[in-house]
């Protein structure tokens, strides 16, 4: 028996290379100049349909991280780490006595929570690309009233389909991808050869890289903002060919850092995301879904991911659920 | 062609009544003292299996009511509505001049939230009733640090399943149900005669009063903490005994306000969460699912409704999902 | 005897004439054109002094309206009344049974608090007219980092000096200003006569209307962001002109409201903050201080009313203490 | 010439000898059984005026540090950083184009603020040792609703009179004390005899220890809840006696730690606040108030300092205001 083949080497992209396969992915119009969803428009009534067969054996992954103190923000930028509070709780009953142990009480909390703290969906108006969101929507739509175009909460509707678990260290026979690791459209290619699974329209690709489930062992470091596996440019372009409606990792920038690409810091966001519409999520946790998956062979599965309808978001956590 | 049959009359119970009912449909340690999610394990990997063949033509329904300042909260409670803000916006990128429209800029947000100010999950460890939430949970096990036990993140991985919606005015006929009326046990079984759908083991049962509604179109006034239509007691032990996991509604608390007993403000939070361990859900926006549900006669379909993973909550906002 | 003379009444001004006023008052570049405190020059070492020698009796007057969910703010906009939330509190030592009542134990809190919410500065950051605030700052100056220049925090060693007290009500002989009651230049010459205290360089002057012990005791309805009695534009000239560091008032906006200029909605804002340079301040609780100075008839004393140093604010809460 | 003598040695105390020494100087019922500010009764009108008197030069110091998110907070406990919010801003009208750029346009902003995440006055009732704060008060007294009693609200109109900088780095001919040095009663003894300013009922003494200066400098680290130099137990107690009203440090726990009594980690915070009721502040900047007692060799001044009328805070952030 032989070790598995490697990843493909990281490339390099100038940034004209960059720009030309961004025109080339961009979907613009497509759907008409006041489009806001791009990409989940390959989710149709068919796709979820078709998503909906494949729970064969009903069970469900959620697959958000804990959403509290213990998570890998810093707390060095205005991303700190979820405040959860407690608004009234056991201990006001007992500081009523015995009052306080008879009949009915209730608790209540509440969370000062920055949207992009933990596992998350990017909105389209996330990122701006020479002054523009996709579908050429310019600055003056996000304000601090909120975003008036390109919120996340316009997905909700085409939040269920097709989720397929790239598992990348169990195809390269390692515990997790190394930071600046690409994933490259021959990877990918290889993956969907060796499980008999063609991603498509409609899906929600999940990249596993090892990452997360690393860093939590490890204790967080830099684990946001720094370097990280992930999707590389050629990879992004392949899925975007396929169609996909979004791609979601367990890294906080979802691609590969540093990028392949010298002057732009997150080339995958602007080719993806900006250009065409193809949804980003980050910070997912795919430990426990990868190991079920490894189990049973099977790597695809209904994908249910609404974000939380918070007005103008451009970002959202969630709870997305896989369901076998 | 007569009109509709109307709701069965309120009914009154004493505090005895409303006792020996939560004694009778208790479910403390059926699974084991640790046990924190109660009647959640109604749904198995076979209803789950089941309910996802009820998505027949692949649309999906959001049930959430946007997170923004136009809630229904009043902000005379620590329940304020959602305070949404931008940390970095498209205001940002203009005041940067040329610069800021050249390259890639992103946007980002935070959110100050009361866990239940919209569409949300109660946790069991919501509702103490002498002391205790669901199984025999003291004060001790909700603090400051949130809840030890019976929060509602345990819930994760069985909050998809059967969803079955119980359109009330529909059923009598008339546009809403004004407060005070309470759905009863006749009500519920007239429902499922006239709809040929048995309500059963692990089934999220969402009943809509067009309270929601109705308080939406003419301003919010007191719609959370007043009086409503809901769930009423026969209604309930109707309920727990088809060993239902998760029961929803359109209005702040679910069951009928003012409450059949005069000395218990929530009987029902007490019978079917602190005792029988069924989850209750409240603020959802069931009107747009009602409309299709009422075009095409098909009151079922596949509910995928995680609690956001918010460590220790006792309630959860969450966008439920409801597949056809 | 005769009842005490009226306040003179309201006088219309257009647009331009308050423009020529602006221009006449304005003292932009006085202090060089980086300076970000303008009048609060006025407050010199002299002043100071002074205003030490103004404290005969050795008792101090908190004027700081309570922070908390009682204040006047309606939660309709984004300036909620604070949310005061514990951190950690006493029944979390109740929690612990026996171990929570030995030894050392702390509590522990935190405030969501829009900080114009109650008892406030403006920075002159706060206000932009035609695109400039205070010494012909643009708008790029006040980005999501906060305000580059123009914050709050700048006038926090001149907070300190002679405050006067103006006690409008006690002039008419009325309980209170009705909302839209204008104070005039000729009304502070005629108080300042009656009472033989010269206004002058350096003082801070705070107007008492009435309007918030009004409200307070009715209900805050209205009070934020409606109609109140307040400072005339006569009256806003006539404090410039003798060269005051600050004036603050016991309503919403300090300014009389509606205002006296049809096409400005806060014309004394544009007037004594944009162009003179003079800070203001809101919501200032004046009541036991004002019953004292009658009592004694000293409306004069040492104020101290440092912001609070969050920095790039552009308005803080305070809690002004004045000591005679 | 030679070197200034150093500071006495740390010295080590009994659990037993702790609670003798707090017994001893405890004053609960001093002032009644209702009394919730202690050693602030010592500020009475007659050292008020005199602290006035002690405004010689007529120049302020301002002794908070910024608050905002490059504080010394790690965002690894409850107490994060000061999270600043803008809710309108100068990029809001840019975005509106022309129209933004004309007539009156305002800013706001808010912030999520840990009340003792900064520059700090702590409350009676931020400290239970045995199960009581000040005075005697149980856990019952601070509950989700706040501080029923021994709020640090209560302070307000004690919140002036004379301040007296104990500059221990300069006492001692060196740039810091390290960590772990405690301040005794002999070396407050020596400072006195050496300024000839007798420390004396109503004070609030001020003890420089450098260590914020050097922890600024090098990196904020574990400056906060970590070990470093402070008020010993011997110290604390020499103050009491001379009936202080409050003591504050540039440290975040003002008493040297680890502390000198194996069994109790913050004993002085015991033996001030809880028994003889003196209040604590914490995280002052003294070091440009320090540079100029330095440089005139006058180490006495007017404090003024307020606490924010949280209702209910068990502690508070303030600007503390020095006045020469």
């Amino acid at each position: 028996m032989t070790a598995p083949e490697d990843l493909a080497p990281r490339r390099d992209w100038t940034t004209d290379e960059v720009h030309a396969l961004a025109l080339e992915l961009r979907t613009w119009g497509d759907w008409g100049p006041d489009d806001e969803i791009g990409a989940a428009h390959w989710t149709t009534p068919e796709t979820v349909r078709h998503a909906a067969t494949l729970v064969r054996r009903g069970v469900a992954f959620p697959l958000a991280l804990p959403l509290d103190r213990t998570g890998p923000q810093t707390g060095r930028t205005a991303r700190v780490n979820p405040q959860h509070v407690m608004l009234r709780h056991g201990g006001d009953l007992l500081a009523d006595g015995e009052a306080g142990l008879r009949g009915m009480r209730s608790t209540d909390d509440a969370v000062y929570l920055p949207l992009q703290a933990g596992t998350q969906w990017d909105a389209f108006c996330h990122i701006f690309y020479d002054g523009q969101t996709y579908n050429g929507r310019g600055p003056e739509t996000v304000t601090s009233a909120g975003a008036s175009v390109n919120s996340i909460t316009r997905m909700a509707d085409r939040s269920a389909g097709r989720g397929v678990l790239v598992d990348l260290p169990r195809l390269v026979g390692r515990e997790h991808l190394e930071p600046g690791e690409a994933v490259q459209d021959s990877d990918l290619e290889r993956w969907s050869a060796q499980h008999g699974v063609e991603i498509g329209a409609g899906d929600t690709v999940l990249l596993r890289t090892g990452h997360l489930a690393r860093r939590r062992a490890e204790g967080w470091g830099d684990y946001v903002a720094g370097p990280a596996p992930g999707l590389g440019l050629s990879g992004a372009a392949w899925l975007a060919r396929r169609r996909v409606s979004a791609v979601a990792a367990d890294t906080w920038g979802m691609e590969v850092l540093p990028s392949e690409c010298p002057d732009i810091s997150h080339p995958v966001h602007v080719v993806l995301m900006v250009n065409a519409g193809v949804r980003i999520g980050e910070i997912w946790d795919l430990d426990d879904l990868a190991a079920d998956c490894a189990e049973d062979g099977v790597p695809e599965f209904l994908l249910v991911a609404p974000p939380l309808p918070i007005t103008g978001a451009v970002g959202s956590p969630l709870n997305p659920l896989a369901i076998k």
